[in-house]
């Protein structure tokens, strides 16, 4: 499937949402030669200023400004906004488009993106190729963008029965050109996959945190937290507008693998009520050896979690 | 409290359990110029004589030898061994002392070793001081020890009512002579404590971890798993043993704290099936904003979870 590959530069891309994830694609195009102009288009004119001064995009537009005029031309769109706000730009871009301008996005979920282009592209489905780049830094906006940002990380694509093959070609030199590892899943197994190892344990260290310090005894509780409890918590620092807005989009699959998880807790209570140690030690031996086992596979580069 | 602190060294310091805890307790003593002799009671006389050579100890005994003799002429018997072995250490050891002689242990749990200790030594719990040392690597014996584990870490005493004031300054003075701060929680409190932010964390990441690993896609799940993840359950590689152990002496508390995590789950996961945005953006945003004034405030020296 990567035989049609084109080793051809980009002429224009233009990314809708210049943030750490548009803007460090942008930079790692220009630096490898792989695209001649970029075009930003985004929600604050400070965020854009950014951009240009950094050299990110050559031409930037804010929402209000004629921006679409710049699609037909486009050789790919690449919408990096949150993950909330990728149907309605869709719906909008959707009569703009060139009939050789293939469409892609960054978001974390991806059925519910492939249910929003289908309905927002009708039969221009077939160039839409939906994308989740593993990559980011607790930091966001163009100021923060960094040419490495994808090197060595993965990229997963999802494309759909319909997707043509020249346009999935294109993503995927696009993120190649960036550095990243590009792998292809179907968009449930997609969604399956990181409701339960990255959004279900993002749900999980929220709710632990949000509910102790709601506790009378909250201040003596994070008094005597240690480094067990930083490294076991430090996902609910997280952005909570992208982790609502992911919560949601791939609420089918994360409601599955939070159901799994209960009945497990349900197990485990059940055993420490009863001072079943026998199970206590089978679950925690379980668990013990497979993170023993996965930490020494993955001594590979790591991606960070969106 | 501490106005009696006494600042002579420790005569004989018996230490049962030549792990890394004991081991360091026993090398940062001697640094310290804290004690005098050291006599170290172990299950297997490798351990035993690693100790002997590294100069932990200058005595060694195997449990089937005649160290109880060892116990009337010493200051300070520290009980060092796995929780589940305290109680019974304590009923061997306890016709044995000496008048003088201050009893203590450095179990992760609390209320139940001061239920043991009444049981094994009746009348002269005055002289027994239950006590945590928040410290620890993945490392354990004699060979793992190290003389500034406790440094800028806590260490919690937790007194009882009949407690003499003199046993518990004799006990602060070792921890601090190691470099440890010490701290004073009743037994209840230090369990309730410990079960928020230490034993429940540890269960629920070796839950998490042990159901994914059972799952048939368990290959696919850890091959997408990130940095999110690899934090989220490092704790999850701990002992199986010795987390048992613990979560079976401190079932009450842990049981409430588990019980309360899973009224928050529930919550969730209503949130997650109706769509309730709002629901997790309340409880998403109270935890970043707990998570991040933590981290900020806990930018001193942490301890390590035992």
């Amino acid at each position: 499937m990567t035989d049609t590959t084109p080793s051809r530069p980009l002429g224009r891309l233009v990314v809708i949402g210049v943030g750490l994830i548009g803007g460090s694609c942008a930079l790692a195009l220009k630096a490898a030669g792989g695209v001649r102009e970029v075009v930003g288009v985004g929600r604050t004119r400070r965020n854009l200023d950014d951009a240009l001064a950094r050299g990110i995009v050559d031409r930037a537009y804010a929402l209000d400004e004629a921006w679409t005029a710049e699609l037909r031309d486009a050789d790919v769109v690449l919408v990096a906004t949150p993950v909330g706000e990728i149907a309605p730009m869709l719906r909008r871009l959707a009569g703009h488009l060139g009939p050789a301008t293939v469409v892609t996005d960054a978001g974390s979920t991806k059925e519910d993106v492939v249910a929003a282009a289908r309905s927002a592209l009708g039969s221009r489905i077939d160039r839409f190729v939906p994308a989740h780049p593993i990559a980011g830094t607790e930091h966001s906006g163009a100021a923060a963008a960094f040419s490495t940002l994808f090197r060595d990380r993965t990229t997963v694509l999802t494309p759909v029965p319909e997707t043509a093959l020249e346009a999935t070609a294109t993503v995927r030199s696009v993120w190649e050109r960036c550095g990243a590892q590009v792998i292809e899943l179907d968009p449930a197994g997609h969604d399956r996959t990181f409701a339960a190892v990255s959004h279900l344990p993002h749900v999980l260290a929220f709710g632990l945190v949000a509910q102790l310090a709601a506790r009378p005894d909250a201040e003596t509780l994070f008094a005597h937290a240690a480094s067990g409890f930083r490294d076991f918590t430090r996902i609910a620092g997280s952005s909570p507008e992208m982790w609502r807005d992911i919560a949601l989009a791939n609420r089918g699959a994360l409601g599955v693998a939070l159901a799994e998880y209960r009945a497990m807790l349900d197990e485990l209570a059940r055993a420490i009520a009863s001072g079943d140690g026998a199970t206590l030690d089978r679950v925690f031996t379980q668990a013990s050896a497979a993170r023993r086992r996965w930490q020494q596979g993955a001594a590979l580069p790591k991606p960070v979690d969106r």
